[in-house]
């Protein structure tokens, strides 16, 4: 027993917050014991200002428990559940700040895998021969409009039905994702299928969740980018498809109006069929993708927290490594 | 879509807790829609406050996926995170308020099961011959005096190695639970075993975050009892011995003063040896629980509800069947 914790016998809504702060502030991770306090802070005040019955502290258990249970290697259902609530976007936005002229982020949905293979330029990421060919042709840059070479891009889509490689139980070969580098100009180009909106998936506790908030689960059509190089800030985004009827109603919360794009036709460009040895009625997606190095990511990340610290008054609040840690 | 919805486009950190808790008012139930309110606000501020990092929450994810996937029929570890975090206590006491002549409540914990059997008075409910044999004698009374018969008691207590029976992997018929009732006076009696102190199951990821924060995962000797009976509130309570190591560091936070007892010897007093049939060196454990009518229950929790709005500044909120819903 250690003497210099408090006593946590007689706990009352009224004492319980600061003694459960106390009691993990042995922590000696300081940043860990910051998350935790504001954590034990936030979930307190919400049973206390709902005044939470333990029927619904039952049912909030069974909801939680069911949503880890449905996860696998492929679902990840906290994931969606944190999508559906807005936190995922805001994360990103939190920790990959992008100044006014670099390509905004997104969220990465539960969809991402480590499987994509490296393949080279002009290769056909889809196989689903029901897909509506087209042609991805981008840059990278930084914000300065140097060309960034040898970028990892991670690409992925759903098939024309809208469903992701690993959604389907006889998955084999990894399909709708790749990875491709940008070359010596900053430039790459794969060929793809036209992505179509989808439901996220709807069968499971957060589909319910969703039907309860009178909300429906569909994604405007959309097209996953991740890239990274050592350097420069990850960058997790999509290109959202104009006109989509989810355009404005994404179920994650994830559309910025920087990153929505038409699809033309790769014969609205001259001579453009024949540079990519591509079909002149293949469709067309094109996007000048701007990142941000890490010691610009690193600046405004430290700006905006030392913002947020001032907007919470927490006036002995400090920054260490990048990380807000109050200061004892 | 519905128009009267607004566009989730471009949503930023400071726009986009507004724009979800919007989204989410579609939802027909006031009450639900009141806690995924508070609930978005309170999970979006906290990673405002922390500026959350991406791998944080990569972290966080992973741990809530595991605390899902470790559950079981009979492992809630869910329960066990609520109850590392205070807020199974808090949700007791905001739920359950006491008037000051009754008995306190206290945390469930994760092994209450609803497959104990029915047992008369005097029946011994551990089978384990390791056990120090442990008379119980109560009785259960109105906040007026009055024996309340007939009421449905759950107990329920770990073996002397400090396991409930649904911890063993073989586990065959219930062991250390039983359901009493009261007797016409109130009075109920029963064999069991003295209770000694364990850790909560700490293999899992909640024993590493306690591991993490620099807790121990230990709970003092303790003895559930849970008692329902039509009209009365529900109390979920447990008795605990007193001068055990654990006392006033409960991992769970349960312990309170008035539910702290001395566990004597059956021939401490004149004639009970005789008039349980036990042999006088049995040890003892007795208390007179006094339950709340349903009626007291809900004006308390009326009144508290009333002082944490008042509290809170919730002006234009109101209780609706007991639940506080805002006005809207």
């Amino acid at each position: 027993m250690d003497p210099s914790m408090p006593s946590v016998k007689d706990l009352t809504a009224d004492n319980i917050t600061a003694t459960v702060i106390a009691i993990n502030s042995n922590c000696n991770d300081p940043r860990m014991k910051y998350l935790f306090e504001r954590l034990v802070s936030h979930i307190h005040d919400f049973a206390r200002e709902t005044r939470l019955t333990t029927s619904e502290w039952q049912a909030s258990i069974k909801f939680l428990t069911e949503v880890g249970q449905i996860c696998t290697d492929v679902r990840q259902e906290f994931i969606l559940l944190s999508d559906v609530l807005g936190l995922s976007l805001l994360v990103d936005s939190i920790d990959h700040p992008k100044p006014e002229n670099s390509t905004e982020g997104t969220v990465i949905g539960p969809f991402h895998t480590h499987e994509a293979k490296d393949l080279a330029h002009g290769s056909a990421i889809s196989a689903d021969p029901a897909g509506e060919p087209m042609l991805v042709v981008g840059t990278v840059k930084d914000t300065k409009g140097n060309p960034i070479p040898d970028v990892k891009i991670d690409v992925w889509e759903t098939d024309s039905k809208g469903f992701y490689d690993v959604q389907y139980s006889d998955h084999g070969e990894p399909d709708g994702r790749a990875v491709i580098r940008s070359d010596q100009n900053g430039d790459f180009f794969f060929n793809a299928i036209v992505p179509v909106p989808y439901p996220i998936p709807h069968d499971g506790p957060v589909g319910k969740l969703l039907q309860k908030l009178h909300r429906h689960p569909y994604r405007p059509s959309h097209f996953h980018f991740m890239f990274e190089k050592p350097g420069y800030d990850h960058l997790i985004t999509a290109l959202y498809r104009r006109g989509d009827p989810y355009e404005a109603s994404d179920a994650v919360f994830g559309v910025k109006n920087s990153l929505v794009v038409d699809i033309g036709t790769v014969s609205d460009v001259d001579g453009l069929a024949k540079k990519y040895k591509v079909d002149p009625s293949t469709r067309l997606m094109t996007y000048d993708f701007v990142l941000v190095s890490d010691e610009e990511a690193k600046v405004l990340r430290h700006k905006k927290a030392q913002e947020a610290i001032e907007k919470q008054g927490l006036t002995n609040a400090g920054i260490v490594d990048g990380l807000v840690i109050p200061q004892q």
